[in-house]
């Protein structure tokens, strides 16, 4: 089959390789039929994630075709169409018991195109099947779905319910780039009183009106702690989201929350950042950071599938699955091309 | 009446001053009958808190009898004993609603002995006296009552429950001064599978054993971080409290803390920190700041009486209210005398 | 002035009485602009409400505008146009510290059209104004606002809050009338994936459509049980409410939900019901009953401002305030009038 | 081997069987060193447990060696000592995700003893060995570990944290049976500020004291109502156990409870009961039922081994393996034996 193999830092090829196969009871091949890239990838290719080892596959996202099962598979089947989800678990381990599937210790966690080879490719093995696939539902198509793989449940886990929003508060989301955007779609589903989208591009501050923020702000232009202060009794915003990943982005959303409220950082950060404690220490502040456990993917599927939540915003660019170093080219120049998720299909 | 009066940076005097008297409708005038020092007022002593102008009466814990009510006081009376607490609360914001009396917006919050006079005097006059004071229960001294104007809610609600600490979870407490021993009393109350306290002051330790630490690491001598993982599976702590209020205890605490749980603030800091963020992005972390509401001070209160909780440790140090600046020498120079806690009573 | 006063069991007359005036520090005087009607004033006039005496002027909801304030009055002052809640609160006692105003032990709770003059009149005394009145928002109208005062809040608090509703859950709800349907509205705050409006009234069925039910059933004709557990893989609602006040309800309710799942009790009871313990023992149900506390009432306010919450399909009559009479015939007549909320308003 | 099959109403027989072997992956084989017995397989024999069918062996609750495990075990391994859980966990379904092992779908909960064979005999097929075993820790006796295969997380979970307990609140448990006894033990561990048993065998009453009730009623002779309000400002208590399972126990939990409060049930019952929603209906009550997880059997084992968890009270009386049914005899006739928890041992 094909696959987007890493060849090492800045290195990548769409090349033939071996096909995968089951190598343990729990395991499950699934055909790719659709598939998509994420910023971690990105990452990965300039060499930012040393797990990642030269000759892995990269990709974590997919909705595919169940062609085998281990023997102790027992909720999906051979012909099944199935998510992928970019978290795979254990289910026994301290953490997967508390649904914290991210750290699992047990095997699990991130290891889809990080550790064991990924979805960017004709076929997959997923370890763990029966707690890394869901069975598709009928009527969602595969490309809104595929966005409940990765995205949609990082914005409303790391972002949402981290930042225990709650309905009528005020959230700020510091970044509107697919995972600012996505976090504004989540946030919506708590009925806050007051989105806030807050970036340096005027085009992505444009999208985050149509994913559902009330006021965006060009803090390239505008003082954003005015703002989000003269909008909510100059107390700040309940939440606030950090989903860029650098200093100067974490540092604003820690001065944009209010006494009391929580600063929810989704960003990947490859640095550290100053912590102002003599300013935070009194103010009652929580701060969380998290890996996503996709606990929410379940349930968001339903609400898609309920027709509440509505993922077709997030899709601009398609490619055939043979195409993908174009598909890389297009996401990896989002400034240019103005991609937000890519998705290639079987053809 | 005397009181201690902060006369700028470095100076203060134990002088006579008028008498207070009734200045609002839901204000009490208390006689001091016990009070005690804080750390907090050795930092306004160097200068460090703003907010305190010269001419201020320091003290914002007492144990007294109330002189006189105004006309909207509702639940103490002239003749009643209570406890003032350290925290005040207009009973209608925002934040009092949600029982956040530190973040009060209505004239509430630490306003003793910062921005009106305190409980370091003679007499008294306690704002918002209904949600500022607690009836005194019998059989509880006056000496242990005082601990619960501060030190003991603040241990708890800023150590324990802004760390959610569960039953059976591991505590690590960094610090054991005094509000670093008010949190390992704290954390019984909740029955940890572990208590460790880390200090580099051998005397304090032995100490944090007395108070019911079950492990003691002198991170002068000892790697805090080794000792802590290898007593919960390599894991790190359920929570990790911060009890100093400076760069390299914040930091160590926020390594000691295991994926998913929680790092809390109690220090005061007069730095920023620096957060490594590269390593804690994707761990699920949880960090905390506060000031105490005192919202748990009646629980405690009720605790206390029924001998659930025993704050006599605390007390080393005895001294007649006349006594302040000896008082004051003696607490300021813990290193010497060993004192956690001195208490002043009235002759 | 005017007022609606209750003469004993089945007698009701709109007649001359006294103006209010001040009585306490914390009270306040406000003009009635717009008032409605509750079902549990058709209750207090069959005389199944005890704490009611003849001579008293019902009514719990109000939109008005501050004449006079008490002396320790903060939050308001004459000319200011208010929400006066159906709950008051001392803010001190327990409960009220706990936000659950509706058990307040220091004179408030449900007070005003029960143990002291209520809203059906032209002017009323608000006890305990700075937690019984809300500063009515621009930009919202007097009888959008006025849903804010009782039915809405109980809704929320009651049905919603209390059921536990999760993000993604599936609620049933038994019984389509004002509160019913107040139920429906506060539930998709909260983005469920299917909201069931269960009634025997096919009139109410098609409203519980319109203010946002999934599924209707009449059970007078179709199996509810079978219906219920037919959308949710056979396991039931996540919540189940009963919003109606008798035993066959409250059991319909108790069996339309799942292992793990929650009945939330809002329905007004005059009697008993049998509860199948033999059946539930095992079945992790949580069962809630309440009181509102109106601790959601400036949220909710918040939510109606910002256009996010909709009260306007409740009003379906509106009368002059003189007109009061006419306005109970036409509520109390609410099969034949289909009257859900009815608003009288100053002329 | 040996074993306790039931042979219909009123029929038990220690007798011979065929030794069981692997018949799933997932499973794993254990030689029982020690097992106690339990209410429920007193009812069991009565015939009112209609899912237990004539052949069954008996039994829920063991402390053993593994003798071979299926090839998708992964926790365990032969040789290994370890408790066996009265509930087993697919791992995978919706409700072992959300830890309510007790309600698993996919063929787990309490099945040990109940649809397939249990572990009153000399060796035992344990399904899902990988979440219904947990590997024995050192320094903890086989008799003590057996108190957390059932009674123990029982109590904490049905009794104390569906009760909502808080540290400094008041709780009542009705009944001082086992499982009343360990909600007074596993009560204790959040640091109540009191603790009341309620029962009518004075015997029982006087354990209750030793397991740490702070106050016994013998509501024979005492009114519990009476007592409880007495010592709790008149208020009730802010959690009522339920541990006995009929309707007058029940109804006393019903009425001991505060406004706001809580009443867990933890009895099993056969009948319904009369549920006065006339009474409760506005006074905020919440409801429990619950079927054991053993979410937190982990947590009280640590516990346990860390000292602060002693289960050395319950046992009461112990036995040869082989005199299973002269333990039946024992505990099933406990008036007269005060049998709390039998222990029987492999010789």
């Amino acid at each position: 089959m094909h696959a987007l193999v890493y060849a090492g830092p800045g290195v990548k090829e769409w090349t033939e390789v071996p096909d995968p196969s089951l190598s343990a009871d729990t395991d499950a091949i699934v055909r790719v039929d659709a598939v998509t890239l994420c910023g971690t990838d990105l990452h990965i290719l300039t060499g930012d994630v040393p797990t990642v080892t030269p000759g892995r596959i990269l990709g974590h996202e997919a909705v595919g075709t169940v062609l085998a099962t281990g023997s102790a598979v027992q909720s999906v089947t051979a012909g099944d169409r199935v998510l992928v989800s970019c978290i795979t678990s254990c289910g026994t381990c301290h953490y997967c018991r508390l649904q914290r599937y991210g750290q699992c210790l047990g095997g699990g966690g991130w290891v889809l195109g990080n550790t064991v080879d990924g979805t960017q490719a004709e076929v997959v093995r997923v370890p763990f099947a029966d707690r890394s696939t869901h069975l598709a539902p009928t009527g969602v198509s595969d490309e809104h779905l595929l966005m409940l793989a990765d995205i949609l449940p990082t914005a409303y886990e790391v972002g949402v319910l981290n930042g225990r929003l709650q309905t009528g508060g005020v959230i700020a989301i510091v970044g509107a780039g697919p995972i600012g955007l996505a976090t504004v779609l989540a946030a919506r589903l708590i009925s806050p009183s007051l989105v806030v989208a807050i970036d340096t591009d005027p085009g992505r501050l444009q999208l985050a009106k149509a994913f559902g923020a009330d006021v965006v702000i060009d803090n390239g232009h505008e003082d954003a702690l005015d703002v989000v202060r003269g909008l909510s009794d100059g107390l700040g915003a309940d939440v606030a989201v950090e989903a860029v990943g650098v200093e100067a982005t974490f540092t604003l959303a820690t001065t944009l929350v209010r006494p009391g409220g929580t600063v929810a950082n989704v960003g990947v950060h490859g640095a550290p950042a100053t912590l102002h404690l003599e300013q935070l220490w009194s103010r009652d502040i929580t701060l969380t950071t998290g890996l996503v456990d996709t606990s929410s993917t379940a349930m968001l599927m339903t609400l898609m599938k309920a027709g509440v939540l509505d993922a077709s915003r997030f899709i601009t660019h398609r490619f055939d699955l043979g195409d993908m170093l174009e598909a890389y080219d297009v996401f990896g120049d989002a400034r240019a091309s103005h991609a937000l998720k890519v998705v290639l299909t079987r053809s």
